[in-house]
Formats: structure tokens, C-alpha cells, sequence
């Protein structure tokens, strides 16, 4: 086989066979091909795309190129949730909870930030004590004791994703269905769980700027996983603004705890009642009331709440900042962004956002970047919302203060104020989950 | 400026400017562009295509990445030819004599062959002591001692075109109208000569399977060219079978010397005449008829045959070989290629032909491989001939008897025998010359 053959039969739109796509795989991991035969495949993949076959070959392919997870060791079925990324989601931290709270076991590898998106790991290391690189003996044992574990994505999962993606992040073949597709995929089955729920964002603030390409992006993830004998369902949800009002680590984690305690902003509240009721419902606790009223029973009680400490407790944190969270540290330096005429918000841009919550330090430039876990900001206004001039829209948290005019200006600019109130949208925009019992 | 945008404008098919494509192209030559965003760059160019503006830009730039040969100590319009490559190509051979006779200068450089097709430069190193390798003020002593020189291309023509072309040659990008015309045009435009013809060839010999693509690339290549200030035309010709009858590196000089003689093959005397004429009318000698009659009487008169002893002579070559071809060794082991039923040739396919003399050792598998000056293939019928079970169809001339069967079977296979015969085809198949004067 020659890598220059595959390459000319993408180009021609000729579907490969999994020889060759795995072939391809193994010796891209080895370096046995070179970096610029795959970026010429990866563009020609960009143009004619791949068939479900193919991109389930490539999925596995990947997969199979390091560890395959084995969560045998933990009792029950294993259901792990994915978040395509955006701004302000914090929802992990909310759901995985709720979830072991209502018996279902959670035994997640999540990842670190990187842009203008959050990582839940950053969000975990916000917790004083907080560990996410431990063994996975001790992670199986976690989750056995506890319900869950949300650690840092170890060493080898899917190296050959790590090491395309690292390539198609300087080739501009990123924004590709199959390889976005793959590439999440690929580390969802390798990691192990049985049922794995996708919460595919759309709009301003992802990868996906309409709904028909999330969609899109969703049900082939969704077919992926079904062929690979998994159960996967996934729900496409707006990320045209900012989840909930917290960006930024340790102020998240606030704001999930507010929300386990049943006081989190609406959006926010709904979305996580949302996932984790399909999380129960694919493994196996009910029709979709049942597992929706488990869920809001778990918030109620205190149980989701509790669970949240328990791990992390378990995995050396310091509980007590879940239970008061007002022992987490505060930023030196806070600036209001103010409304500069008076309307109904139309639209915040969740990416600048994103990028603002950068400069303020709270996420990162690069991989080497340090992050200032209380930097962030915190919204008061939301889309929607009416708001006379000078009005604060949002307030800004940083330890460096030269950060503040420039996070402000791109703040203010992120913000539209009309004088209509726009149409009220609502955060879950579609379903794919065929194992929904009504 | 970054590349990664650049990539994405040609990927979304957004126009380059000029200072893009020259930043790009510098950047690349000086290492500063790694391959694998080239390579994903090129792809997208496969895909999308480019204007002609770009196709402009991308070629100056390449032809500025080295040297842009300044011909002015060579008195006179300086005609330069340049064909697409095919098998038994031999018009430089004959052409340039011929222009040199009737005035006009030619001072050329020329490459190697490479897989399937051969190179001027390999013909004119079969004749003992011909060097090919002289220094620049040789080049322009002789053109203007004897009107022509033709030698290899020397260090630093276009070396982002030798850059672009290796990675595009294992990343299967070469057959890209805009790469391919960007190629041959910025080597040309950096030789420095003031009228410039093209042939372009089309078929089963080609890069461009249909007279529709290699009219389109004709097309592309006038343009830039014309927009550079230089006086192009374009022959699209016939290479669905090899030209002439020789194949092979002293085959073909013999051959053209024969043409020169008056005593060629019926398609490359017609082809190398029109070649010819159109030279002359960029070089301003006269309407099309007046041309073609100098071109006639050059042969005619033998001053053209003469041109070329001269030219051989002044490289250092032994002249005696051009006057008497019998001097020129001949391969040890010969065999004849046979007809295998009785019926009229209705193909002969093209590249199979140059694999074949490959095979026997006549031309380059690799850039390292050693060749057979003498080695080759004489077709003895042509298509439209009408051939008898077991009449010779051609001879392999080589001195690696290993390597006889091989060839010939490939030749069998290459030759379609049908009842009917086939309806002649033209050699010269499209014009392109703006500066036809009627």
C-alpha cells in the first residue's frame, strides 16, 4: 500500500477500504508517513468527505492506536457524557453528579482548555487539593466507592488523534464532519463507558455555527457509536451565548454548585436536568419522566450535591469549598462592563467571550499557558434582558490588572442592544436518542 | 501574515492577493512554511482552483525565488519552445536548427527525463562529448556565435518550483491546471527569452487525457505569460501515440537528423513545421505562409541540419555523428515485437510506450538511475497501418537482455489491433497565437 495511492483515491472521492484506512492510521502513528502526505489526505477530506463506513473504519482505527479503556473493573453500566465545547459549560460538574446520585456510574477522563473554550480538568484543579492525574486502579476504585471520577485524559488514549489533531490544527482542516466526528469519537471508545450521551453546541460560541451542521455532526457521531456496540444518543444545544453566567474556573464551579443546590440561572438548570436525564435513559432507569424526575429529585434532596463532594474529597480535594463557597479565593481586581445605550440585548458573541476570558487570564493562549483559576467574568445580563445605559452587563475578575480595559472593550463589543426584544430561543434545539422510551 | 490563514482564504475560494502568494512562496523557499501546510495548501488549490491573477502572481513569485536570467548580451529576439513532455519527443532537436537557420536566436535550457517521458538533455548527452553543464557566458558566446545552444537548466532556475514540485509529486497534487501552468511558466519566464512556444500535449502519452484540459492549460499558460510581458503562443498537439517512430535517447537524434534531412516520419516533420513556423511569427519574421516556407527551405537548403552540427560542435560534441548517424553505438540485443492477429492498429498507448523503453533501460525509474543511451524502441507501424498475424510491429533495442521480454510484452499489451480501421487523426489539433498574422 502507498500513502500516495490513498491520498489520490480521496482525492477522486473513491471510498477506501479499512485496510487501507487502518494501514494509513498505524503508519501515521509510527511515522512511517509523513506529516505533509496527511494534511494533503486531510484537505482532500475536508472537499469530498467520507462515507459512514469509512469514518467508523477511521474512528476505530484511531482508537485502537492506544489503550483500549477497560472499565470492567467497575460495577453497573458506565455512562460518560462529551461536551463538543463552548463557553461557560460547566455542565460535568453539574451532571456526573446528578447521575451518581440516581445510581448510575460515571467514570469520565476529561480535558484541559485550550482558546477561547474551557476545560472541566482547569475547572477541577480550581478546587484546592484537587487531583486529576491519579492511577487508574485509584480511579476505578473512585468510582466504585463514590458513583464517579472526572480525571484528566491519561497518557494513551488515542495517540493517533492527538497527533492529527495537532496537524490539522496548523493545516486549517479542522472544520471537517468525519474528522471532528472521528477525532471525538475515537476517544470516547477508547475510554470505555457503555453509554456515551453527546451534547453537540451550536451557534456563536462552537465549532458548529448552524443547527444543521450540528446536526449533522451529531448524528454521525451518534452512528459512529452505535456501529462501534456502544449506546449513544446526543442532544444539539444552543451556544449562541454563554452557558449560564460564570467564565472561568473557580467561578464555574461556584455556579455548578449553586446549580446542584437547585439556584442556578435557568439556562444553565435546564440543560444539565436535560443531559442527565438522557444519560439515565440510555442506561436503562426508566421512560423519559421517570429518569426526569429522578433527576430533579437528586438536585432537591441534596444527594447530586453531596456526590459532588464525595469525589471530590476522593480524589484529595479540599470538600469544604463545595459545601462554602465562599472560601475560594477572590480575583485583586474586578471592572463592571456597563451598557453603552439603553435597549433589550440582543446578542452576545459567546466566542469573544471566550477570547475576553482569556486576556483576563482564565484560560489559555497556548498548551504552555498559565491559567489564574479565580480570573473570569461574571454575566448579569443575558440576551434578552433590558438594560438601561450604564447599566452593568457583566463584571470582570482578574489578578492582573492590566488586562481589565482590553478584556472590557472586546466584552462590550461582544454585546448588541437593540430596541426589540429578541424572540426567546430555547436551549435544547434537538434530540437524536433512539433508545427514548416515551 | 500566517499561512494557516492563507490555507483557509484557498479552501473557502477566496482570491489571494499578491503580497499573499509572495510571502507564501518566500517563505517556503526559506523553510520558513513547513511542507505539510504546502502540501494542504496545494490540495485545496486542487479543489478550488485559481484565478487567473493568482495563477499570475503564483508564477512571478516562483520564477523570482531564483535567478531571472537576464539573455540581453544575446543580440536579437531570443525564441524559447517548451513542450509539455511525451514520448519520442524530439522537436527541440529539429525546431531549434531550423529557427536558428532562419535567424532567430534560441538559447535554451532544457531538463532530464523522469519516469515515462525523456529529456532533451539526456538525446543531446548520447552524443559523445556533447556537455551540457557549460557556465552562462559560454551559453551566450555560443548563441550568438551559431544562433543556438541548447543546456541543462541550470542551478538556481525557479527553486521554489523544485520545492513545490517534489512535495506535489508524493502528495498528489501535480495534476492541478494552475500548479501545472505556474510550473512550467515560472521556469520559462525566469530563462529569459523574449517569445515563448508552447506545446502542449494531450492523450494517452499526457498529463492531459483530452484536448478540452490541455487546451484549458494552453489557455492558462498564454495568459500568464502574455501578462508578463512576453510574447506566448501554444500548439495543441496529438501524444495519443509516441511521435515519430524512435523512442530512446540516440534512436531519437538519429531520427531527427533524418528530419532534418527531409527524411522523417510524416507526424513529427508536420509537427516540428508548425512548431517551427509559429516561432517564427513570434519572433515578428513574417505572415504565417512566408514561415512556414523558411521553415521548408531550412530543410530544404540542409543549413538547418548544418545549425545543429554546428551547435553540437560548439558543446564540445563530435559533429561527425550528426553528419554520419551510423557512427552512434547500437544496443547489444535487439528483439522484434510481433502483431498477434491480422487487423488495422487502432492504438498504441502512449505511456505504456515510454514504460516500455524504461523497462530497456532508456530512461529513468528514479532521479538516480543510470540509462542506456542506446536503448529504445523503433516503431515500425503506427496507427491506421494494417498489419499481418506475426508482422513486426516494433524493435527493442537494448544491452540488458534480461529486460527484452518484459518490454515486449508491455508493447503487446500496448498495441490494440481492430477490423476497421481507425480514422486519421491530425497532429496539430488547437492553435493559440494571438500574433497570427494572415
Amino acid at each position: 500500500m502507498r500513502m500516495y495511492d490513498i491520498i489520490t483515491k480521496k482525492k477522486h472521492n473513491e471510498e477506501l477500504t479499512n485496510e487501507e484506512i487502518t494501514w494509513m492510521i498505524e503508519g501515521f502513528v509510527k511515522g512511517d508517513i509523513p506529516d505533509y502526505q496527511m494534511s494533503a489526505f486531510m484537505m482532500a477530506v475536508y472537499f469530498n468527505g467520507m462515507t459512514d463506513e469509512e469514518m467508523t473504519n477511521l474512528t476505530m482505527a484511531m482508537a485502537k492506536s492506544g489503550d483500549m479503556v477497560d472499565l470492567s473493573a467497575i460495577e453497573g453500566i458506565k455512562v460518560d457524557k462529551h461536551s463538543t465545547g463552548g463557553v461557560g459549560d460547566k455542565t460535568t460538574l453539574v451532571v456526573a453528579p446528578i447521575v451518581a446520585a440516581c445510581g448510575v456510574k460515571v467514570a469520565k477522563m476529561s480535558g484541559k482548555g485550550l482558546g477561547h473554550t474551557g476545560g472541566t480538568i482547569d475547572k477541577l484543579e480550581s478546587i484546592p487539593g484537587y487531583n486529576t492525574t491519579i492511577g487508574r486502579e485509584e480511579f476505578f476504585d473512585i468510582v466504585n466507592k463514590t458513583g464517579l471520577s472526572v480525571i484528566g485524559q491519561s497518557g494513551n488514549i488515542a495517540p493517533a488523534d492527538k497527533k492529527l489533531y495537532a496537524l490539522r490544527d496548523v493545516t486549517a482542516t479542522v472544520d471537517s464532519v468525519p474528522l471532528i466526528a472521528s477525532s471525538i469519537m475515537s476517544k470516547k471508545l477508547a475510554s470505555g463507558s457503555d453509554c456515551i450521551l453527546l451534547d453537540v453546541k451550536m451557534g456563536s460560541g462552537a465549532f458548529m455555527k448552524t443547527e444543521e451542521d450540528a446536526y449533522l455532526l451529531a448524528e454521525k457521531m451518534v452512528e459512529i457509536g452505535n456501529k462501534a456496540g456502544r449506546k449513544v444518543a446526543a442532544l444539539i444545544t444552543d451556544m449562541d451565548i454563554p452557558l449560564g453566567n460564570a467564565i472561568g474556573n473557580s467561578l464555574e464551579v461556584i455556579e455548578a454548585v449553586n446549580t446542584l443546590k437547585g439556584q442556578g440561572p435557568e439556562d444553565l438548570t435546564d440543560i444539565c436536568i436535560e443531559l442527565a436525564t438522557h444519560m439515565l435513559l440510555l442506561a436503562d432507569k426508566g421512560d423519559i419522566d421517570t429518569c426526569r424526575e429522578m433527576v430533579k429529585d437528586a438536585i432537591k434532596s441534596g444527594k447530586a450535591l453531596e456526590k459532588l463532594a464525595l469525589m471530590v474529597e476522593a480524589h484529595g480535594g479540599n470538600a469544604e469549598y463545595i459545601r462554602n463557597t465562599e472560601l475560594f479565593d477572590k480575583a485583586q481586581h474586578t471592572m463592571e462592563v456597563k451598557a453603552s445605550k439603553s435597549g433589550y440585548i440582543a446578542s452576545i458573541n459567546t466566542e469573544q467571550c471566550g477570547i475576553a476570558s482569556v486576556v483576563l487570564e482564565a484560560g489559555r493562549e497556548t498548551k504552555e499557558s498559565l491559567i489564574d483559576y479565580s480570573a473570569g467574568i461574571v454575566l448579569k445580563k443575558k440576551v434578552g434582558d433590558y438594560v438601561n445605559q450604564g447599566d452593568t452587563i457583566a463584571v470582570l475578575y482578574t489578578n492582573n490588572c492590566n488586562k481589565l480595559e482590553g478584556a472590557c472593550k472586546i466584552l462590550e463589543d461582544s454585546c448588541k442592544i437593540r430596541e426589540v426584544q429578541p424572540e426567546k430561543r430555547p436551549i435544547i434545539l434537538r434530540i437524536i436518542n433512539k433508545f427514548l422510551k416515551s
